[in-house]
């Protein structure tokens, strides 16, 4: 192909930068050795799955009903477990070859949950008979605990499972139509093998939720197990690849011994014990997941934000009425365009580097557990939760504007957007509801400032609370906003604020407690989610601090400072930026805690910083290393050439082949529009 | 059915209002006569769509590729068209029965563009010949301005029509891949002729852009005409009933009676004139869309809020971890869920009153240009170029939210939501992207403050720019907030601020006007944004003043004035609305406009409100009258039912129905589940 403008202009955006993109490329993902493993495993899972050669219309744009995209997951499941076996790495543990979260397969529950979930709740013989099995793929598991009138509130599940000590045998069944299972992944029609969430009855007692092993399926021939009923939920947002599904149970009969029971047991009698301690570690499956999610769902934002850019590079278009310019010039050169851009760019980054330090702080805590120490379950659970609800929120957002940013472009399946923004909108509701979650960060928070009152030790991320005084205004002027310090301090003092507020409001109210909570509860979650964008600009830094030195890092070090001046600053002054008045309300003065002043000097600070990061744009998205199958865009390709992408694509989809095929005419015509044309009386409807 | 704990909840929930539902359901549609109109129609239609029986699962989710999309909406088409020629109405010439705007069906573009394009650019004798026909559905038409490189920048289009003196024919021709046309309802399949934009070249001068009539499809057969190449899109975000289509003309020739000369005329010898006032008129066709557009997203923005509060009311959660709760309950009890969902209906509410406002100044304006006088069309072009950005934007964001807050259900297709979410998501870039009218906004709202500052006189809108003095903060307390006077005066401050400051950024910059306006872009979309913002407020208070007086009027009236409050006072603490820093940043002090302790009392005063509104959101969503088949939602009928509807419409998808009737296998078992079962070596895979 002739070389386009569009090549053209995507090649010289692309030669501006001054820094070294692939010494980024393997900042992002862990070093030279790990990049060059990944390549080679999205090449060969891409070729296997024919997505290799972009020049074809990809088949998930091609067969696109509820069947066929299924059927696109079970394939995709497969070829990422054999190339892992066979390779051996994990590379799409966590991660599709489109870098959605690996539930977007029918198989994606196996590693994630299942497989961790009897790791934490199975005994050590339960474990010896169960994981060899699930490992192997010889039994294929999901983990069914949501039902259908049950969601967040694992306390109110309906399913039960009823001893029955004649035949030392449980009895699990679904009494009612909204204690239908629902939801998991591969519940529908692809798993063998469930973790099912149901209320342990023994005699009178209603123990509450306990998790059993049941066989779904027979192995054999896939057929479901007498008693069970299951199907597919049909078309969703996003992860149609998977068959997430629901299951009812009429009485179904599974060995006393599928009962999970590292933290509870029963014996054959029926007396039943139960280790409070233990039972904590339930938990860490959940979290296992949602310490995960931030980075995930961080590199899909990357993703919508590569494309975007790309798109904008080359997409061309004057301002007509506006009469600020007389020629057409590439969108990216227009405030709004690079403003949004640059800002969610920057985002992507920050909540990347914060993705791993919770990574960390994860790690960390299995460590401890394994030696059996919890003390770390609190901060870490309220962190996961809290970063999990600020990513997935702010995710989803980008995204959507990435997508806004492309016009109508981004609005066809073809840009690959739709699909992005499908999946992160499921991150607001599964592995936790955003709002949920918010209160039990709050939760913690408010419990964290009761210790410090009572004069208790607190943990080193809120230590902030005793440090500092209350009702200060922000001192900085001019590029002083571009130091560190002073931007920290801005987040500190903000969360600062809210804690104390919504401690003050929700602890001294002269309510019942849970009246106090409910009515100030959007404080309570300001507060929250003040604390967790703290904790992110804090590790923004902390990675450029964590930077090896060497002969290009120069250069690299100023673009993540500049990265970092752009979030920590237009974080403030972004107009569509969540919560930002509480920036600059205080306590109880009229003075603000920025003045309109200082705001106006951060706009011009951000200014500045975009103006600086402008040039090296393509390469702060291409440093994210995706491949154009993963994009899977006909506008955000590496070559530029978006005209040609786009016509290549939509002549291959079949509704067009057929027609074409029938001389350009659909059998939709001869059924709708020839009687409209051939009737014999007028319209009526004018306007 | 036996009645569920749902429906009773519903019921319940129903009979707490204490006004008259029906009476609000009168104010919103303009009457009961139309109320009753629309009922029988919308009626009708859904029988002979079978969307009526609202107990089978709507064909829309069981048959969902690209091309049963399509065939459906042809349907849809075809039936609304009969209906309105029958029974002599126009209630689908703007909304679809599931109240989308109209061109999500292939012919809608045929009485929203083609015909009113006709209208205003073609000669009387243009107008004799070809509208009877287009109204009597003897053609039927497309509007293909949009190229695939060309979108907002009418002027950067590529398409040519190239006069031929020797047969005095256009040779119509689209050079570029860039230049094919893309975009335009109905082009890809479905409709005989098009108004299609493309530079008049005559000689070796190039007229600019012109609109042309010209014939794509044989109205016998429907074959292409020879040259014309057209196909589909693909799938879109939404919309996918239509065929958005591209073509590529290859020296199609027209007569020269097929330039639409209202504005312009090209005489057979070749002689170009052009009567610039004239021009202005064939802006008209695109305010016409515009000024329509804000009704139809606010209802449609009703519609998810009618789904999401109705599935609020029947779910029950517990809020486990926060120990808030103890027992489950309606999660509407919880306050960040009454929060969202009332500050949204309260919302929409307003949105729906400012965009009758915005009509019947449309309407003003036509009225004059019938009578040659243009001078309304710079103040309507800003009102519907603000409204329209406004309102798409944001009930895209609040239909978004509503479905967050139906949790996992409402991320399957069969909660209706996404489809809704689809089809608003596009209100942001189709008729005029949304950045670009915001600055057209700001432009006009500049040359206004030139007029002032000029001592001329400025339109009525704009007046308060006259009134006020700079700098003054704000003087309320307490319960004055619920006054109108003071709400009004907050949102009018905020407009003068941002304008005034804008204003003298741009017009006084000592840099090149070009760089000014690029700098202080996102400036001028705020102060833009603040205006319109003022304006709904005020139509929502014109609204009110407006009411009837009767015997139940009172108890509505209070009800509007709470929802007025809601909405006026909720913008300003809402920690998600778009920007709320410049409700207190003032120009150059450090006195904020609205201190700490009054944004607290607001605070205080919007949950006084939603304690107060709460016992009637049922009702203030009914009062939309939105039938079930419209909603096409399984969580969101009027029943309340929620579990049983969606149990029975996912057990009629044909993926499950297939399945069973296999034994509960799918295909897919056999071809990738049963290899990874079967094999020999286990899998690496472990955490």
């Amino acid at each position: 192909m002739a070389q386009t403008e569009q090549a053209k202009s995507m090649r010289k955006a692309r030669s501006e930068a001054s820094f070294n993109t692939y010494e980024l490329t393997c900042l992002l993902w862990g070093g030279p050795r790990i990049v060059k493993e990944r390549r080679a495993a999205f090449e060969r899972v891409e070729k296997a799955l024919g997505t290799y050669d972009t020049s074809k219309l990809p088949r998930c744009y091609a067969e696109n009903n509820r069947e066929a995209l299924f059927e696109q997951g079970l394939q995709m499941g497969k070829v990422c477990l054999d190339d892992m076996l066979q390779y051996k790495h994990e590379h799409f543990v966590w991660i599709t070859p489109r870098y959605n979260l690996v539930n977007a397969s029918p198989f994606g529950h196996k590693a994630i949950l299942f497989e961790p979930g009897m790791e934490h709740n199975g005994t050590e013989e339960q474990k010896a008979k169960w994981l060899p099995l699930a490992r192997a793929g010889k039994i294929l598991g999901t983990y069914a605990q949501t039902e259908l009138g049950h969601g967040s509130f694992v306390r109110g599940i309906e399913t039960t499972a009823t001893f029955d000590e004649d035949t030392d045998e449980f009895i699990v069944h679904t009494p009612t139509i909204s204690s239908t299972k629902f939801w998991p992944a591969g519940l529908g029609f692809s798993t063998t093998h469930g973790t099912v969430m149901a209320r342990l009855i023994v005699g009178n007692e209603d123990h509450g939720p306990h998790i059993f092993l049941v066989q779904l399926r027979s192995v054999e021939d896939g057929k479901p197990m007498p008693g069970i009923r299951m199907g597919d939920v049909g078309l969703k947002l996003g992860y149609n690849e998977a068959d997430n599904g629901f299951a009812s149970f009429d009485r179904v009969r599974i060995p006393r011994s599928q009962m999970l029971m590292a933290h509870s047991q029963l014996t054959r009698e029926g007396r039943f014990t139960k280790n409070p301690l233990r039972a904590k570690l339930s938990y860490s499956v959940m979290l296992l997941v949602r310490a995960k999610m931030p980075g995930v769902f961080s590199v899909q934002l990357a993703q919508a934000l590569t494309i975007a850019t790309r798109y904008s590079v080359v997409r061309q278009q004057g301002l007509g009425p506006a009469d600020a310019f007389s020629t057409e010039s590439s969108v990216l050169y227009y405030k709004h365009q690079h403003f949004r851009l640059l800002s969610m760019i920057a985002k992507s980054y920050a909540m990347f580097f914060a993705s791993r330090a919770c990574d960390m702080q994860y790690n960390q805590l299995r460590e401890m557990q394994n030696k059996n120490d919890n003390s770390l379950l609190p901060s870490v659970h309220a962190l996961t939760a809290g970063l999990k609800a600020y990513v997935t929120s702010e995710a989803v957002d980008g995204a959507e504007d990435a997508r806004k940013l492309c016009g109508g472009h981004g609005y066809m399946a073809i840009s690959g957007l739709p699909d992005i923004i499908g999946a992160l909108a499921g991150g607001a509701t599964f592995e936790g509801e955003n709002y949920v979650l918010w209160q039990q960060v709050g939760r913690h928070l408010l419990k964290q400032l009761d210790r410090l009152q009572d004069g208790e030790p607190v943990e080193a991320q809120v230590q902030y609370l005793a440090e500092l005084n209350l009702n200060a205004a922000c001192a900085a002027q001019g590029e002083e906003f571009l130091g560190f310090d002073v931007q920290l301090s801005i987040y500190r003092d903000r969360a600062h604020r809210l804690i104390f507020k919504a401690h003050k409001a929700i602890r001294a109210a002269s309510k019942p407690p849970t009246e106090a909570w409910n009515e100030h509860m959007m404080l309570l979650i300001s507060a929250s989610r003040a604390h967790i964008e703290y904790f992110i600009l804090k590790s923004f830094n902390d990675t450029i601090c964590s930077l090896p030195y060497g002969p290009t890092a120069p250069a690299l070090r100023m673009m993540l400072c500049w990265m970092r001046d752009l979030f920590a600053l237009s974080t403030i002054i972004n107009p569509r930026s969540v919560d930002v008045l509480s920036f600059v309300e205080t306590a109880d003065t009229h003075q603000p805690y920025l003045s309109s002043a200082q705001l106006d000097t951060m706009r011009s600070l951000v200014n500045k910083r975009l103006d600086g990061l402008l040039p090296h744009i393509i390469a702060l998205t291409d440093a994210w290393d995706f491949s154009d199958a993963s994009l899977c865009s006909a506008i955000g390709m590496y070559d530029g050439n978006v005209y040609e992408n786009i016509m290549r694509w939509v002549e291959q989809l079949p509704i067009n082949q057929n027609a074409w095929k029938n001389g350009g005419v659909q059998q939709g015509w001869k059924d709708w529009v020839d009687p409209i044309l051939k009737r014999e009386i007028g319209v009526a409807a004018k306007l």
